[in-house]
């Protein structure tokens, strides 16, 4: 079968959470060259204004498209919240895909009693970027947002299972318990690190919609459907450009990804 | 009386924890101006490597002396123990004050028993700096130390008097409660604001040291000693830099300080 198209597709967060979404797209896409970008040495993003996280995404997109890459992947919900229309005007050659439009489409596929939660840091909470697009899908919805910022937090300390991660969640997710949703969007790419307390937390019955998996649909959607695909037999390389040396994001990556990663530093 | 020397003093540290320090600065120096720069488009230092906050700290002194300040206060632990030397070598032609040689002075007298415990952030405790510095004055010390990277988190939440602070501070202090230490450093800017959980756990005849009040007394020192004073009767103007325009700096400084602050932003 021919080699239709053999770039890598870039991928980038502010940090480490963006991994969740490389696990999916290895999953799905497991021949496609990968290159990552975490910056780590401004991390993380989810405090700072609308106008800085425009500029540092510009700057990786910019950055990844001399790379090479056939497509950029926006693996973080703040930047997915809160710059994605305005990097799609400014690189429209090259196909940009964020992570809040496939989550609000799983979340919509999921629901059922009308009543969706979104999760999130407090840049993507504020921008109720999630709240906006859900809506515009279907008036009838009732939304109820929750900013948690201890959450990343607690996952980059490694805390996933402490019992204060399960106070944490008590705390947040109080008013999520009492709203009668059926649905939970994960609504940072770091969440679904959490997936266990917070369905703990939760109860079974309610469907968390983590958007890694739904991304990853996607982007193979799209590469199929544009004739990107890769077409390799071997497994695809994955080479991760981080703005900071950072050995957690290299243990965390270790842990995640079960492959060898190229690690190269780039400073803005 | 002659006015000797009008020129503001010039303070940084990557978000808000330095306000604590500027908050002594102001009992102790009434009358001094004050240029601040609060780095919050790349904040929290804490978990960077030392050679990026050595170019952030660089950035920020040459900015700070563009602006005619007369001293730089480094009010950071993070970078007064991975670059304060780096700092001093660099731009000679200033006074440069940190918080962590204040700190070792205070720790040394309160300290009874010989055992002294230092919290901080990872990349602070990481350095050594403090154990170093400790030793060097008195090699018979013992010293403890702990990184404790969710304090910072917590106080930035605004939950320093919050169920999840205490539960977080057994977790974090149970290693120093058992090495029977009289004095603990609060290692970094932020963790005054915990003092009352740090001292709940701990226990009452435990000295806490923070090093904000010993910074201004030696700044205090130097600035009589190099006749760099202001002499003025009326209260010194606070002008804050910020290189990301955040409200919950401004909310954390009009509550810390009782005055009115020009905020201005700078992007490097």
């Amino acid at each position: 079968m021919q080699n239709k198209n053999p770039k890598p597709i870039g991928i980038f967060d502010s940090g480490i959470g963006g991994l969740t979404v490389v696990k999916e797209i290895k999953r799905f896409l497991p021949g496609e060259d990968l290159v990552y970008f975490g910056d780590t040495a401004r991390a993380p993003y989810g405090i700072k204004s609308s106008d800085t996280v425009k500029i540092y995404a510009s700057e990786i997109t910019s950055f990844l498209i001399k790379q090479n890459v056939k497509m950029i992947v926006v693996a973080c919900n703040t930047v997915s919240s809160l710059a994605l229309e305005y990097l799609r005007k400014k690189f429209s050659s090259i196909p940009i895909i964020g992570v809040v439009e496939p989550g609000v489409r799983a979340a919509i596929n999921s629901n059922k009693n009308k009543r969706i939660g979104i999760i999130g840091t407090v840049a993507t909470i504020n921008s109720h970027t999630y709240e906006n697009l859900l809506l515009k899908k279907d008036p009838s919805l009732k939304i109820f947002e929750k900013p948690c910022p201890l959450f990343v937090s607690l996952v980059e300390e490694g805390w996933e299972s402490h019992k204060v991660a399960e106070l944490v969640a008590e705390e947040y997710l109080s008013y999520l318990k009492k709203s009668k949703i059926d649905t939970l969007v994960l609504g940072c790419t770091h969440y679904p690190l959490l997936k266990p307390v917070i369905s703990k937390v939760m109860g079974d019955s309610i469907k968390l919609v983590d958007s890694a998996e739904e991304t990853a649909i996607l982007i193979k959607e799209i590469i199929l459907k544009n004739n990107l695909s890769e077409k390799k037999q071997r497994k695809g390389k994955i080479t991760c450009w981080l703005s900071d040396r950072s050995l957690f994001f290299i243990k965390a990556a270790e842990r995640l990804l079960d492959q060898n990663i190229r690690i190269l530093q780039k400073r803005f």
